[in-house]
């Protein structure tokens, strides 16, 4: 294969083709660019038609989502919450944002997410319940929540989840940034924790610039967080009254405007990922030693972003392919650095990190742009 | 007078007359919306060029910016941070962000900002400085930051304000939220504190949808900011690394492309909005009762919002004038409720709040949209 020499293939770039121009033109033209319009609420309403959950509320972003679930899931100051030692750094972030304290588990190679099985190992272990509150016995702590990510758009076994989550009393946030268009056995990811969240940030599958959004079934819950996120303000025609710290965490129309075209070409955008995965998996189907990362049995992913996994024979190989790759102006990237090894979260509790760190140490994320499937 | 019965009379809409299409066009032709194009870059240059201050970091909004600002002032838990009372609660939510406690600080009638010969009273009463650092006798707290706030746009007397900070060893974080394009003494507000603040919401004098900037003199705060604001992700081709909790606080490139445009056009909305407020200065200077709040002494306003303050007779007559101009579909708003009325903040710090609170009872904001001075 000849490389690209003279355009950078990217990881992921979006794709306007649809009605992005009239509907942000239609913003600047009456005016209707910030806070109210249109555009929120029918991205809202778009949304959770899309993915079957009573309730969306849009956020500035992915990260401001996460941080108001887990406020909303009752995560207090000093409590723990359960999250992927492989994922973005913004799902510690989001937890220390609330005082509370991340606290890392290990994946699995098949899913990419949370290993259910070794959860509740080690839960079994390490945690006591009291008054039907989970504590870590080590740490004296109450653990809250457990916030499984959906990675690359791959789902978790959300049915063994849901169980540990219920032997344990946790409450369930979905960190479902990465997954809009994934689907867990019929249900849309996102739809099985009591909150979970969305980001339509400018590499994700569709995009509002900068944007996220909170999903939930709960009605009082969704008041809520729409309540929190335009600062608590109470409704009044002039007063300027708010009942409790909130946030300015609201999408401006001109990006929900963006968000409504990006949604409506999503099921298109879906069937070209997918024919792009086919072929990547087609492709790395006869290499020795590189697994193609495919969706989870009764699963449907959206293919955010492709990934193949370095069998441990050929890790040391890693650094090489990813300058090979990057110096040839094809995008490439490996796994995040767990999060347990960033300085600031370096001391925050952790189970055995093992799978973790070998998907950490085999993953290389391959171009996933749809354009890619064009020639296809 | 005959009042409008057709339309609603905002009390600030946005204009966008200039290159605002041609600009958000661009970024939709070639896909850079979100976190990297040249929109961003192209904003903080232009900001830096007008306000006249070093370095601007872009950020999603104004509350993300004030948040930065306290961190990099040096704000830990439980440290006090001083602000006006007469403000908007994101003045008070950005020092809870911090973990901080905002202690409420009075006004003055002439610029409705702090006033300081009171407030250096009130230091010399309640505070002691011990190894050249400020500390509440009453709470013990330390008090790391005075935090002024450019109320509509009309300047504090900052050399008063840098004598009191000064003497007092108090880090100087300017809420420039709401004076774009306003001077104190030839200095563009925001300049003259270690930090400062802007927000380019929908109803400020220029809009970005929803956005914000910090601004330093200080470049090596200023690369600071742009990290922080930025996940603390550590420069590399491709690998993630991040040192230190961060932000998903950045402008996206879509919402930058609208203020580079709409920063074009501020010395022409600058213009218009002074011929308004003249205009109104004018109709309110043969009224009994009433004061039309002008730019102060040796400052020049960009008059966000033009402001009217009754007479003690008359504040009784204030929520009659708000339900009738309201009901007219002339929008006029009170002053917000003071920050210390707030549940949330009731059990602050406060020190004698008899003129801010005097302000409350008596202020209308009147509308102030830049379209009203078309006919003047």
């Amino acid at each position: 294969m000849l490389l690209p020499t003279e355009d950078l293939v990217l990881l992921h770039s979006p794709t306007f083709n649809g009605n992005e121009w009239n509907y942000v033109k239609e913003c600047i033209d009456t005016g209707w660019v910030s806070s109210a319009g249109k555009y929120v609420d029918l991205f809202e309403k778009k949304l959770e038609e899309y993915t079957g959950v009573k309730r969306a509320i849009a956020t500035c972003n992915g990260t401001a989502a996460l941080h108001i679930c887990l406020i909303m899931a009752g995560v207090n100051r000093n409590d723990e919450v359960l999250i992927p030692a492989l994922s973005f750094v913004a799902s510690a972030n989001a937890v220390k944002y609330c005082d509370a304290i991340p606290h890392f588990i290990d994946s699995e190679e098949a899913t990419l997410g949370l290993d259910l099985e070794k959860l509740d190992v080690y839960l079994n272990d390490i945690t006591e319940i009291i008054n039907e509150e989970c504590f870590n016995k080590q740490t004296r702590r109450r653990i809250k929540v457990v916030m499984p990510m959906h990675t690359f758009g791959h789902p978790v076994r959300m049915d063994e989840l849901l169980k540990v989550a219920k032997k344990y009393h946790l409450v369930v946030v979905e960190d479902a940034a990465e997954s809009i268009g994934s689907y867990y056995k019929g249900t849309h990811t996102g739809g099985l924790g009591l909150l979970s969240a969305l980001s339509f940030n400018g590499n994700k599958t569709i995009t509002t610039g900068g944007g996220g959004a909170i999903l939930t079934n709960d009605e009082s819950l969704a008041d809520l967080a729409k309540h929190i996120t335009t600062t608590a303000k109470l409704p009044h025609k002039w007063e300027y009254n708010h009942d409790r710290v909130g946030y300015n965490y609201r999408m401006p129309n001109i990006n929900a405007a963006l968000g409504c075209a990006q949604l409506e070409q999503l099921p298109e955008f879906l069937e070209k990922k997918r024919v792009l995965a086919n072929r990547y998996a087609e492709a790395f189907s006869n290499v020795d030693g590189v697994r193609f990362i495919s969706e989870p049995i009764n699963c449907k992913s959206n293919y955010w972003l492709n990934a193949i996994l370095l069998d441990e024979r050929y890790v040391s190989e890693l650094e090489k392919i990813l300058s090979m790759t990057n110096g040839s102006k094809i995008m490439t990237r490996p796994a995040w650095t767990l999060l347990n090894r960033l300085t600031m979260y370096s001391s925050c509790p952790a189970m055995d990190l093992s799978i973790a760190s070998k998907i950490g140490s085999g993953l290389i994320n391959i171009p996933s742009s749809i354009t890619l499937a064009k020639n296809i």
